[in-house]
């Protein structure tokens, strides 16, 4: 039975062991405040306390002290493997390089699962269920050690992926970091503006604020972290944003009567634009595929008990499989829209279905 | 019966013609391709063919010529109301001036409704139910103008809200244009990313970068035509944006080692994610009111036929109403979670319900 030691019983650590021990490992738990390992333990995460000799180490603590709490369990237990969940891994890696590591025995980690809650009580045992799970071993770290952590990760449901320190810290610059910071400053010009303007807010801005709304102290500690790689990416994004802005100012001065106005500061923002276009066709779409042409069927919904049960009881019914979904809700009116997402070979049978049973098909 | 003629028949035109028809309207047609018009008619969104005296008329062309093309129905049809849908008003009403059309007969307005598909094949009768429809009138315009504006907008179902140009121009700047911009800018940062690195993206990157989607050519003519109030909201951006790379360069430089790194640097950050979260919540919630805090109830799907159907069925039969959904893929794994907002009160209920229905549920 293989005993893992979890340190640091926040959201991912309790989550993580509540699904180590429903997957077969014996597994330790610690955490700096007495209170939050007892909850883990509780919860079914494992039993507090420190172990002679677990097989694995996971550090899941506070992201800002992972580098030094790797350190201090590498000596501690000298033929464990220790792995961390941090979301960054060139700084820990660097600062166990600074404290003289046995990096033989150290695999980072990171499993791209997390919640807009936090702490042990809003761990679950699923956590990690079809997440990828991101292993950077470094040139030092062994074979052995990288398959143990390979195991645990495959045994909580994750998908695991190999990249390195670097490349792991410039993805997740490109795909979490930085649109983090983006919706952050795209919120925060909401907060001056009068009742009546925000009421003029749509789908578009709450998608694209939603993840503002995560936990700030956490996300210091991230960007913190990744503070060269975050900055890079950043850097580019804005010199792309003061073509925008020069591009705008070109055009707030031109003359109307030119013939000729304001030269290529059209074609800058077309160019923003297409790039972006570009861009957003690369995200892989379910199940890490290249992204699929679902064909959408919209129906109206009225805002009553059990009417989208129904819907989709009358999906069922006809036989087709929702690929995709998303509600768009009216403002003032009783009722939504389902955008119902299928293959599009079965589109037109699911429109014909629901059409006899009566729905409003918005196509 | 009052007569409406729309002039342009793309997405937001056909739309229009099939509502105001369906509420009873008399609506002819016109547009610069003779094919658009055809079809429009042929979806059943009016007669083709210029009125002699239509009492109001919609300029519903690609905004950049809204304000010329508004100009010429004013002094076409000396006693009609005329109106436009373009997605910003201030440039509009100055051309008007320009061109000393009668203002006391003109009432610029925006209807808030859209898709990422474009032109008439995409039209809908019911694109405006339940949308906000904004109402611009001028200094000059008369009172009877604005009724007949606004009964039209309240006939297709939305909710009309009365700005000033100048107030409209500077909300849809934040709450639309900025946002797209900020969007199309985090969607190029994936354009060359490795195929691992893009695998990372998640619910997050995807919320941010979905509306960098729309029409690239209709985007550059909105921009464009509201440059002032889009350049003063996203110079505040870029604005914000430096101070966070700054901080990150700090943070880059700082020495591990010292007693205080990078004094302020941190505190940059934090102050970025907090003033983000406080922005957005300030969207208002569903159906216009103020954000309301729905209790999440996580359940696990199957990607079987059938199974959301069966999900929601249940769902209904417990008798609970959704006030919200997101469903969640995982990567790599053959199901998906479905998280079900219900009123809290419900949440408890929803939950047991579900799991004697064997359901697997995620809190």
């Amino acid at each position: 039975m293989t005993r893992v030691h979890v340190i640091g019983t926040g959201l991912v650590g309790t989550s993580l062991g509540m699904a180590l021990t429903r997957a077969g490992f014996a597994v330790s738990l610690a955490d700096a405040s007495p209170t939050a390992v007892a909850l883990a333990a509780d919860l079914g995460a494992g039993q507090v306390g420190d172990p002679s000799a677990p097989d694995l180490v996971v550090v899941a603590t506070p992201p800002d002290v992972a580098g030094d709490v790797v350190a201090e369990a590498l000596s501690r237990w000298p033929i464990a493997t220790v792995t961390d969940v941090a979301s960054f891994k060139v700084a820990v890696l660097r600062r166990l390089h600074r404290l003289g590591a046995d990096l033989s025995r150290y695999v980072g980690s990171h499993p791209m699962a997390g919640r807009e809650r936090s702490g042990a009580v809003a761990a679950r045992a699923d956590l990690f269920d079809g997440r990828v799970w991101v292993l950077c071993p470094s040139p030092d770290s062994r074979p052995g050690a990288t398959d143990l952590v390979r195991r645990a990760a495959e045994q909580v449901g994750a998908s695991v992926q190999v990249l390195s320190a670097q490349e792991h810290d410039n993805a997740v610059a490109a795909v979490s970091h930085v649109p983090q910071i983006a919706a952050s400053a795209v919120a925060s010009r909401l907060a001056d503006l009068a009742e009546e303007s925000v009421a003029l807010a749509g789908p578009g801005v709450r998608d694209v604020t939603r993840i503002a709304e995560s936990d700030p102290r956490l996300w210091t500690q991230i960007l913190a972290g990744n503070a060269p790689a975050v900055r890079a990416v950043l850097a580019d994004l804005v010199s792309d944003l003061q073509g925008v802005l020069a591009a705008l100012g070109d055009l707030e001065q031109e003359d109307p009567e030119r013939a000729e106005p304001a030269p290529g500061a059209r074609g800058v923002l077309a160019a923003h634009l297409v790039a972006g276009a570009e861009g957003v066709a690369r995200i892989p779409g379910k199940h890490g595929a290249a992204p699929a042409t679902y064909a959408s069927v919209r129906v109206l919904v009225p805002d009553e008990p059990g009417q989208l049960g129904r819907l989709f009881h009358d999906v069922g019914e006809a036989g087709v499989n929702l690929e995709d979904l998303r509600l768009e809700h009216g403002i003032g009116q009783p009722f939504g829209i389902a955008d119902i997402m299928v293959v599009p070979a079965a589109a037109a049978h699911l429109r014909a279905e629901l059409q006899e049973r009566r729905w409003r098909i918005h196509d």
